[in-house]
């Protein structure tokens, strides 16, 4: 495998379909492009890997992903400064947590090379769908399922390794209020939780289905045991400022290690902002609501960058956040995007020129 | 929908495969029989369901099953009795259950009507797939799967619910022996532990081949806040029989609420064995196989029927269970094949005939 390059096989779209996309107005994840990237893995081996047009895959309806959830995913972004170059965010990170995921999903680890070849290779031919501006970017799905043709509840012996792209602006539109979880839970000690296995966000559906009801977008989880703890939100880390300190849980085997999570513990650590990683309970974040210590919490992810939660309910009881002139979660939003459009120096080395 | 069997599309298959197929030679869930049942469910409602060869499905890359594992499965069989009848054994309780899972999963309900006209004609279609003689039998997989294109972490607006068939003898040939878990658990108080979602059988592959490698079949899972309390087995209920006591867990929302755990729990009932539905402990059970007073363990569920196991292993120590000749496991078998082929009365009227 010296030259992976040489190994992806290319098949282009006779014509391109972006002329019918609208890109003032996507919905999140619903539009794809033109072209995907394919890899099987048979006998054992990962085959050569195929980039070919966006197409419906031909799979048995015994293959183990349907019937197991043995599946991984990642989520990614691409970005275009205003010189029109490609950007990606940490994206060594995204590999080796897709491989952290496979490996306690019995999936067999994706070679590097063939990871980053294939995203270049892929970004290049859809660079046009790649808008520049904040806010616009290119969501790149990395995902891997069993393929194998047989309903006995055991690893797989074929997979296909993917990697789909979606143009997006922003995941959540309007206010987040978010409900803290009292009796549902996302992940157990000992489980799946910190990886990104495709069965812990189906589970959050039900969940978060009847959070709506309520007026609330997301669900924060706390731990299975005793709901005293708050974890993450399941699609984003979450983060506290009690006083002028940043609190977060810390990761676990029930919590995703969330890229954009350690960013902004960097960040804050870079501008001497306090951060407490630290296992973080319903009562003090609800004692400081009332004192009025509380000023902000926000979600952290890849989709939704920095988002933040103008209020949350625990119990049947409300609280509504203030908004503020020195956000911290608009001061990260801003460091964050800055580096990942190519607008401000990169001391950490976080950008990855595609 | 008065009468669901015109509802039902059937096309059948030119030849049959089953000419093909060595039924003495059949390795769990690896052959399929030459139909498959589908309904999709587009727009809110669920479409006529079709009966069609089986063949592989043409299913987006971006469809949601792939991504976040909304999926949930049922495990059934058909059995054939020596005067041709086909039989199948307590399936309104499957239907009920993958609704419950689909409830849980955010997947809608599928309608009674459907399931059974659409199980009644595939198995008389299938006939020929279902062999006389005890032990064998056609295991029936209905399942359900997300299939909207997108990739925003929330439920799917349209669904595919389907049939397949695969003639089979037993799940586990040989003798099982078993590893109480010690640190890895399957499922979350507030999870999703009692669904048969498709994501609770992958996530306990890779533990399962740790096992494996200590020379265990499989895994009884405690639970994830002590790891005190034996729970199931993952394809499995499981019974201890302590003196001449059945010991076995609560249904909880941890443990699937298993239809062969309920007909033993019935048929101990019924010939005066004594069973105590309780939370059982990792250390009675040490403490009683130390004793002797430990003389069986055995899992129950449709794929396995009742299997016995022969020894465990827990925080190092290991412990063989002696070869009994009046064997509980022999006993809920012989009752429970006996009544599954119509060997006996079936006061219960668990039999389903096709």
């Amino acid at each position: 495998m010296s030259d992976p390059s040489n190994a992806i096989k290319i098949s282009k779209v006779s014509e391109s379909k972006i002329s019918t996309v609208d890109f003032d107005d996507l919905e999140f994840g619903k539009i794809f492009t033109d072209h995907m990237f394919v890899c099987d893995y048979i006998d054992g081996v990962w085959q050569t890997p195929e980039i070919m047009p966006y197409q419906p895959l031909t799979i048995a309806p015994s293959a183990r992903v349907f019937h197991y959830g043995q599946a991984v995913f990642e989520g990614m972004k691409a970005f275009k400064d205003d010189q029109d170059q490609i950007w990606m965010f940490r994206p060594e990170d995204n590999h080796e947590r897709i491989n952290i995921s496979s490996h306690r999903m019995a999936i067999p680890e994706f070679p590097k090379e063939f990871f980053f070849e294939g995203l270049t290779q892929l970004l290049h031919l859809e660079k046009d769908w790649i808008k520049k501006g904040k806010g616009n970017s290119l969501y790149i799905r990395p995902f891997v399922i069993a393929t194998e043709e047989a309903i006995s509840a055991s690893p797989a012996n074929s997979y296909k390794f993917m990697i789909i792209c979606s143009p997006v602006q922003s995941y959540y539109a309007g206010e987040v209020k978010v409900l803290f979880a009292e009796k549902f839970s996302r992940a157990a000690d000992g489980g799946v939780g910190y990886a990104k296995a495709a069965g812990n966000y189906g589970a959050q559906f039900y969940p978060t289905s009847l959070a709506h009801k309520q007026g609330y977008q997301q669900i924060i989880w706390t731990d299975a045991s005793t709901h005293e703890y708050l974890e993450e939100a399941g699609t984003m880390n979450i983060f506290f400022r009690v006083g002028d300190t940043l609190l977060t849980a810390p990761k676990s085997d029930r919590i995703l290690d969330g890229i954009t999570r350690k960013s902004v513990i960097q960040l804050a650590e870079d501008n001497n902002i306090k951060v407490e990683i630290r296992r973080v309970t319903v009562s003090e974040i609800k004692e400081a609501a009332k004192s009025g210590e509380l000023k902000e919490i926000f979600g952290a992810g890849t989709a939704a960058v920095i988002n933040p939660i103008s209020g949350f309910e625990h119990a049947g009881d409300k609280f509504d956040l203030p908004k503020l002139d020195d956000s911290y979660a608009t001061f990260f939003k801003d460091k964050l995007t800055d580096i990942q459009y190519n607008l401000s120096e990169d001391p950490h080395g976080w950008r990855y020129k595609v």
